[in-house]
């Protein structure tokens, strides 16, 4: 990677693309493409589109097989969240000769949900000689990727809790809507659970189980409502005290009947300890804090830019992130 | 790994090299070989020697080649502490033909401070098609490995603190003894100071300023004593208030003489609250605290063991931890 410039073609510039962009331009990266179907930036320069600070020339195009005609080293992914409709993209992508970091949210461990998708992108990888992974804050580090790594100084593990409590007051407006912020209790049932969840937390626990060896064999998610304890004002809207503050998603992760990993994902406006905890049951115990929290749209664009280096020099075939490290093993 | 149960020798019997067999035995290991200059443990059983609660019919032996002999997929050295001292060890394991784990502390990042150790290390594991690797929880782990794999999700890293705090009152009393605790300071400064540091610190910081690319050019050390403001009783012995409770130890990282790394060790008894504790300053800024700490022992043989397999299938050549996960790039 030190020899030559890696080459690149960023596909899907919307918000996190638009992010990737940049980390990738910022850290080294030459963009030689940029794919979008958003009339308003054909044509346009990627630089521009992007918020670069300055040209690039390259020109924002609607025809992937045209920017993908340049030979990118690796194509930045970033356009939906459910391996079905990303499928025929990343196919044609890993055709190309291309390997791929994709923010599509299934893609992170498919193997669980969309078993055959899976096989096809794995087959398809590995005859083209090509990396394909799916990554981002989460999936793909807080709720998976970190704690497996933390369990490398283990000698076994029973039980992993992870907690990701974020404060939705400080995220952009549509995200403070999508969750159901100020609705009440009632709309929230109706129009908002079934659309606000998280898309990612039952491929974080079929990752991190299979990275921990836990055999899962069953997964379960849940969502309901958090419900404000106070009045809390952001900059877009009010929630009264007993409306609705945002979303509460647990998925668990069982085997045999046992419940062996638990994702909490709670996203209110008013959070008042935002942070990302790890718990293990395990030998030794080790409860690990970030205060805070990762930042989710500026770490999603930090963890792509920053393992496309890895992906490229990764053996072919489709990839999860907790293949790139040695993690805990109990069986050998 | 699944296909065949992978072999070890135990190279060096201590507290540590039990622990480190225990937990390979645990996972799955064969041992093959068991070697140990104790006249009280050659001739005995590994497994008793061990302490794993049964025979497992390998002699220990102070005949290293002939251990070597049976050929393993991997060796489990734990030895010295300076690489100088276990080279000849080191290269005679290489030569056999067998992957070397090791806690041999400067091993971990031999690059800074032993380079041409490390060259020769590194050319003789290339010829054999082996690979070597130092590690532990530290160094390997808390302060160089945890910190680079968590800046995985920043866009950019200015600064990095470790903190490790560990209440000596809870370990082994030559540990205690170690660090000084209930000596005068005027005993610390003569007898302890120059005998009481942990080895490891500037391998950490080299190894970590080499994760971050920060062009380190300059590391110091500095160790000082803890003073107790309140008596203090162990299981081993008491410190008065005044009298050395233990130890600090900083290792600074400078880049064109900007301190860029702090590693901040400290070893005490009646340390209030034990913990590793990481502070970023980076784009966005992230602090991750790991309450109590991982343990210091169980946790460094449960690392060896961990990534044993990891390392069998690596790359030959010399290794640090940080090479065998994808880490924050800024340049590519």
């Amino acid at each position: 990677m030190t020899d030559e410039t890696p080459t690149a073609v960023q596909y899907g510039i919307g918000p996190i693309g638009s992010r990737i962009a940049n980390a990738a331009h910022r850290t080294g990266f030459e963009f030689v493409g940029a794919v979008d179907i958003d009339p308003e930036k054909v044509g346009a320069d990627l630089g521009e589109v992007a918020g670069f600070g300055e040209s690039v020339g390259v020109e924002v195009t609607d025809d992937a097989a045209a920017a993908l005609a340049a030979d990118p080293d690796v194509v930045f992914h970033s356009t939906v969240s459910d391996v079905e409709t990303a499928l025929p993209q990343l196919l044609e992508i890993v055709e190309s000769g291309a390997n791929i970091v994709s923010t599509t949210e299934e893609l992170a461990y498919p193997q669980w949900a969309a078993p055959d998708a899976a096989v096809e992108l794995d087959e398809a990888a590995t005859d083209s000689g090509v990396t394909v992974l799916g990554t981002g804050i989460n999936p793909g580090f807080v709720m998976d990727t970190m704690p497996a790594f933390l369990s490398t100084p283990m000698a076994s593990v029973d039980r992993v809790t992870v907690e990701r409590v974020q404060d939705a007051a400080s995220r952009r407006e549509p995200l403070q809507r999508k969750v159901g912020a100020g609705v009440t209790v009632e709309t929230f049932e109706r129009d908002i659970a079934t659309e606000a969840g998280h898309v990612g937390s039952t491929e974080s626990v079929a990752m991190l189980g299979d990275a921990l060896s836990f055999d899962i064999d069953d997964i379960e998610e849940t969502i309901e409502p958090v419900i404000a304890e106070d009045r809390v004002e952001t900059e877009y809207l009010t929630v009264e005290a007993g409306e609705v503050a945002g979303i509460r998603q647990v998925a668990r992760g069982y085997a045999d009947g046992e419940e062996r990993i638990t994702l909490d994902l709670q996203m209110y406006v008013g959070a008042d300890e935002p942070r990302d905890e790890v718990h293990f049951e395990s030998k030794p115990p080790v409860s690990v804090t970030v205060d805070g929290g990762y930042h989710g749209d500026v770490s999603t664009s930090a963890v792509v830019a920053n393992v496309a280096p890895t992906v490229i020099a990764a053996d072919p075939g489709l990839r999860s992130m907790t293949d790139l490290i040695p993690t805990f093993t109990r069986e050998v």
